[in-house]
């Protein structure tokens, strides 16, 4: 027979009131550790089908946010687009190297549970999608096609771990999807997303007893 | 375009250290209420691959709990399986209907997710798997070969949300399959149960802002 070994705990059932509830212990934003990060044993795949129209391009007060409709399949479970949104400079790190910019895509699945998709961005090559984003800021009518895609690596590989919101109420409901591969964008175009919003990120949090997991897909 | 209403927000990124992380809305168990819990989309699949012999049963202090090893594939994503523990009362409620006992079957993922099968006992035919575990009980040799599929339904329709544990830590990481139909045992073997532990409950919590499913499956 298993020996079972408990460990001491201290509460019991006759004084319920008292028991607490350690909150933040799953946050987001994380540094990466590539050596600790585990292979993802699932399947794991993201596939990605955004409508290749945008509906709204809005400052929120707190950063660019763009709106348009899709799904994404995501680990074999279906989650609703919701958003896209900006932060300068980005939000994780990896290996403790930090990025100029970071892009959400948000994702809510039927059951509330939220998924988000993180692209780090370098200082490089231009990329248009982020010019026609800013020029497009809080307009109301303008040729609207636009394929988020542009603004994604082609390689989804990607570290996932459990997390949290990165801004009130930072609920501890999300599951992360970091993809490895940077995108780009120039300097020029980086300026211009920080003269309207910089230092819109929250700082890397403690790990604590989670397991970052890697997905390397096979081509 | 779409147009966007903001809900006003009251923080800032100049004061991030007074951000708040509001802890307990998403705890377990609750009161589910059938009318309220929209049909799951999603496959759902509740595939359940459990080692025909048990490696141990041990009184915890807070509860009678079993150890054995297998996997179950719960809408597509690969669980451990961790241990098996009761409750009596039941924890869960149905349209306010209590149940004289509760199993929770927990399983946890290669990223540190949760998910427990609840299944609720009603008073009824005895289950023979009852006297074993009960026999058994910090015993460390016997005949050990144990079907756990004997506690559980043959009918897998269950009611799905996001919860937490329902013994401290509380941590809010957890997925809840509660099946809908119950078990039976007898008004004598729950009586041997609740001489070891009675009242290891916890009253149901608020449900606040999330949506239960229900998955029926069809033959």
């Amino acid at each position: 027979m298993k020996k079972i070994n408990f460990e001491p705990v201290d509460w019991n059932y006759q004084e319920k009131e008292a028991w607490t509830c350690p909150s933040h212990q799953f946050q987001s934003p994380i540094n990466i550790v590539n050596d600790h990060a585990k292979p993802m044993k699932e399947d794991g795949s993201l596939i990605l089908r955004y409508r290749k129209k945008i509906d709204a391009i809005v400052n929120t007060g707190y950063c660019v946010q763009g709106y348009l409709k899709g799904v994404a399949s995501i680990n074999n479970r279906l989650f609703n687009f919701q958003q896209f949104h900006f932060h300068a400079k980005g939000e994780h790190t990896i290996d403790e190297k930090e990025f100029p910019l970071e892009l959400h895509l948000v994702h809510q699945s039927e059951n509330g549970k939220m998924a988000v998709i993180a692209v780090l961005f370098e200082i490089g090559e231009e990329n248009n999608s982020i010019d026609f984003i800013l020029d497009h800021l809080n307009e109301s009518e303008f040729d609207n096609r636009f394929n988020l895609l542009s603004l994604v690596p082609k390689n989804l590989n990607y570290y996932h771990y459990l997390g949290s919101l990165t801004t009130p109420p930072l609920t501890e409901n999300v599951e992360w999807y970091v993809l490895m591969e940077p995108m780009t964008l120039s300097k020029k175009q980086l300026n211009r997303l920080t003269e309207i919003h910089n230092h819109n990120y929250r700082e890397t949090q403690e790990i604590n007893d989670r397991q970052v997991l890697k997905k390397i897909f096979h081509a």
